[in-house]
């Protein structure tokens, strides 16, 4: 199976002061790396021209997918998509498709086309622009000579998902190996997530290849409800529900004896 | 004020694969700005020889100050230390300090000195150990030509930070400016998280150079407590307090009119 090479840039200020926790980096190294991405470095660089033009231009030479989050938006120190322009020489241009995104936004929230809204539509030549779903900032998707995919994605968590599943898995269809993404979850009702923590951690040690997430809902103490999902990826759709089953089914014979209510 | 390039270098197959998220290099980068250090970049490389090796130079050439954290422990793939001797050229040497270390940590324990433990005292030739608090695995202190000074951590985060705060600092005394790093707290009872969520961002908007953050303890629902916490750091500890206080009876502020119980 070939795995493409893979490097993350995330982009902003707030990461590298430490006001906020990289979960954009893991998020997506979690989704690429299911869907056979091989993931080679995570890099988190102040939005400054130097450091951004820098560590894409390194990018380049090592990886064959690129994406970068943040610094897309309408303010002056959203100047992602110009920073990848000057690494790689390419022009800054308007781009049509960019501009009736932006466009049709704003004219639905009955807002005027600002001149700091228009520079959202300004791409580097030869870039497409990746429909937002969620946001306003259109995304930029450019394959370079030799097939490197660069992808700029927003830093807001829910318009990077979003876009990320909505464009980049398809765009990397042929890029990717093919895999089947699948997702097991179940529901755990009675036990505290101090309690579950530890059997989930040793359920994950014993299935390296299948993620394991706990979200916990309901009050912690009195009536604590658990779901915990369980992600894992193959070259069948089968064998990756049986990957997935199985930790689920692992974590079940853990909480055997306990008095909880289980739905698979 | 001059400010020293600092690079933070998380090494763990881990993070790359998106298992775990990157406490360690937000944390980090919260720690060095607040005491005057200037956070270029955060790298998560996959434990391999390759990736660590080159990011390792790339540091070299472009920092100050570099830390590293991960791969300290004495299994098979805790190769840090042999993978900065290589990066460096430097021989990988048995440290009479470090070998003490471990060797008290084990006979406390009542274990014996296996050849994996012992590997444990392996530094890159010229380094210092770092003692470890908490675990058993010391760190590497070494300085370079030029006045560079690269800092390898164990991965565990109450390891990691128990080492930064006990030897870090005092070690960087003199390349770091001169700053008090001040911390101001407050209990918040009966607001619930999602509430008060929207107003420490608004104060922390306004407060850029305070660091604040929430730690809820209680029952999230029934009976909610808060403790904000505000960090601030300045040449002098008065004016880091006042920065920190200001932030604090701001959020005061506007908690005011809300039945709550603030315990200063």
């Amino acid at each position: 199976m070939h795995r493409p090479k893979v490097w993350i840039i995330n982009i902003g200020t707030e990461l590298t002061i430490g006001r906020i926790v990289n979960t954009n980096g893991s998020w997506l190294a979690r989704e690429l790396t299911l869907r056979g991405g091989d993931v080679r470095r995570i890099v988190v660089v102040p939005d400054e021209e130097e450091e951004v033009t820098k560590v894409i231009q390194e990018a380049v030479k090592s990886a064959q997918i690129i994406i970068t989050t943040g610094g897309l938006g309408p303010t002056f120190d959203d100047r992602t998509l110009e920073f990848i322009a000057k690494a790689l020489g390419r022009r800054l241009v308007e781009n049509n498709e960019a501009l009736q995104m932006v466009l049709e936004k704003y004219s639905r929230l009955n807002l005027p086309l600002t001149e700091e809204r228009r520079k959202m539509a300004l791409l580097p030549e030869g870039g497409r622009p990746i429909p937002n779903p969620v946001g306003t900032a259109p995304g930029l998707h450019l394959v370079l000579d030799g097939g490197i995919h660069i992808f700029a994605l927003p830093g807001v968590p829910s318009e990077m998902e979003a876009m990320f599943t909505s464009y980049v898995v398809r765009a990397l269809e042929n890029v990717l190996p093919r895999l089947c993404v699948v997702e097991e979850s179940m529901e755990i009702h009675g036990v505290p997530e101090s309690e579950l923590a530890p059997l989930i951690k040793q359920v994950a040690k014993k299935y390296s290849d299948v993620y394991l997430k706990s979200h916990p809902a309901g009050e912690e103490l009195s009536k604590p409800i658990i779901t915990v999902k369980a992600m894992a990826s193959a070259d069948s759709c089968d064998k990756a529900r049986e990957r997935a089953r199985a930790a689920i089914a692992d974590l079940n014979n853990l909480l055997q004896g306990k008095d909880v209510k289980r739905v698979a």
